[in-house]
């Protein structure tokens, strides 16, 4: 089987959207489960997703390594694989990488647009690169395989850390920017520098990635895929829709602002457009990877590449990223 | 092979105790990780033993369920197995236990001493029984996978536990009452209550447990243990010694008084003996495990029965208790 999979979307979760997750056949899905909360917020939010996974387990069920990708295809679920957006989580305390690892946090963003006491954002008008706290973290995110996700860094932190992981990291939902130049999408450079770890790039459809807005075709996406195939290979890209389904502006807000200030911040949209952008009409919910899929073929990826980049290239990496460095040594010593 | 397990230490941790530990073939220790800690501090004791694991792999690791007892023993290491002898760990938020569960807290005394938020502790003069949040976190604790543990409880609260409970309860460390009548060893009611619901009884070598104090010889000890053999069967006992090793009197002092009163609580002490007690010479550390198991011989146990005691019984209990309960209804349907 060749799984599908989504590596970031932030929906306003409910019984309908894990409805139509199954409806679009997708095996596992990076969901973000916390932005500037602290470790207790976070742990809250992990009790919000339990609940859901008692309510649902017919739809839903935690994902804790590669292998429940495989039980969700199996018994017609998804795996919901927890993600953070910036690192407030582990507020300053490196030993919050292993705990919330052992809660099943998988990825983690090293900054949100801003300076974190990691490294930069990408708004930021000066790029730090990895802080003294980053390095660490970075070693230590390596040891227990929780995946660096650099989407909203800048560029100069995105490169330091890209070379100072021991371990492949992640763009889970972002575009190059030489397609459409966004601060949040990302440079050929940090492509290349990326896909030669072994990192994977996840394509975002949130509408200020893409060019034209949510007036951006399939086609057009699907060529942009096309194009950064040959830049970074068909074995390093995948999708990260970045769907936000449901959710009221007001969690924009909270996204953009945090309480970090007390004004308001526009992050990519514009006071004359502050709110969520409308999606594309070829991708509204879960419901609609196989309008990619399709996509995809009618722009000349073959049936293996297809199924590649639709699921298959994230389903590899989470295999390689999921685990302890120490039993990938074990493994390596049989 | 017959494990040996000691279902309760509280000890000042260091290598030296973790080498004991495999000089006494001691194959997995319930250890204590929180008295009075909110859920943020239980994580910071939580991120210490994550250290120590780190540090001494070759002797100590993390266990999650009874698997990790054959783990250890075949990897000549001890499974350490985490509880908390007060809810202060879950706060008001029954969420937590879910969360502490996955973290690998396996055990959870309802009370230490006090009134708690769940039930009453053996200290009060009134005892409420189990409280509403007492009874909703029990049917959640059944749920996960957390066992519930009375050491410190009072009559009515324990009763009301055993009764409520959907699965078997266990008091890891405490002594019977008619042979030792302190507060905190436990009425032939209570323990005929608990062996007739599966439940378990761990022996502590405690000397405030034990008749005669410090003074108390292995074979009134053993003595103990089989007339208690004859009110429960060989099946529903195990050790629990509640080896405080090396602590300095200010930890005895945060187990009794915690942050509740401003008064000092002597607890099972007094105000002329406040402190840690002199253990009895045949059980200083985990290398006179032995001595227990032989003790256990001299009074007529046989070899099997021994055994039982010794560990075997915990095992079972172990895994018995730390599932699911949805995993226990999965395996039953098989």
């Amino acid at each position: 089987m060749t799984p599908r999979i989504d590596a970031l979307q932030y929906a306003n979760w409910s019984e309908k959207i894990f409805r139509q997750m199954r409806a679009g056949s997708v095996d596992a899905v990076h969901v973000t489960i916390t932005y500037h909360e602290n470790f207790r917020e976070t742990v809250l939010n992990i009790e919000a997703w339990n609940r859901w996974f008692e309510q649902f387990p017919d739809l839903i069920f935690q994902g804790f390594d590669a292998r429940d990708i495989d039980l969700a295809h199996q018994t017609g679920r998804t795996a919901i694989f927890f993600g953070a957006q910036n690192p407030s989580c582990i507020e300053d305390d490196i030993g919050l990488v292993e705990v919330l690892h052992r809660l099943g946090l998988r990825f983690m963003q090293l900054t949100y647009n801003n300076q974190s006491l990691l490294a930069s954002g990408c708004y930021e008008a000066m790029d730090t690169g990895l802080t003294r706290m980053g390095r660490a973290v970075v070693h230590e995110m390596n040891r227990v395989g929780l995946v660096v996700d650099m989407s909203h860094s800048g560029e100069r932190s995105t490169l330091d850390a890209i070379a100072h992981s021991s371990r492949p990291i992640a763009i889970t939902h972002a575009n190059p920017s030489s397609w459409h130049p966004a601060l949040r999408n990302k440079s050929d450079r940090v492509l290349r520098a990326l896909a030669e770890s072994g990192g994977m790039l996840g394509f975002s459809v949130y509408p200020h990635h893409l060019r034209g807005g949510g007036e951006c075709t399939v086609a057009e996406f699907c060529e942009m895929v096309a194009r950064t195939a040959d830049l970074m290979g068909t074995g390093q890209i995948g999708i990260g829709t970045d769907l936000c389904q449901d959710q009221p502006d007001s969690v924009v807000d909270w996204m953009r602002a945090g309480r970090w200030t007390k004004s308001r911040d526009y992050g990519e949209g514009s006071s004359d457009n502050p709110g969520f952008p409308p999606m594309p009409e070829w991708f509204r919910d879960n419901r609609d990877f196989g309008q990619i899929a399709d996509g995809l073929r009618a722009v000349g990826f073959s049936a293996e590449d297809v199924g590649a980049v639709m699921g298959g290239n994230w389903a590899r990496f989470f295999a390689d990223g999921f685990g302890a460095a120490s039993s990938l040594r074990r493994e390596a010593a049989q």
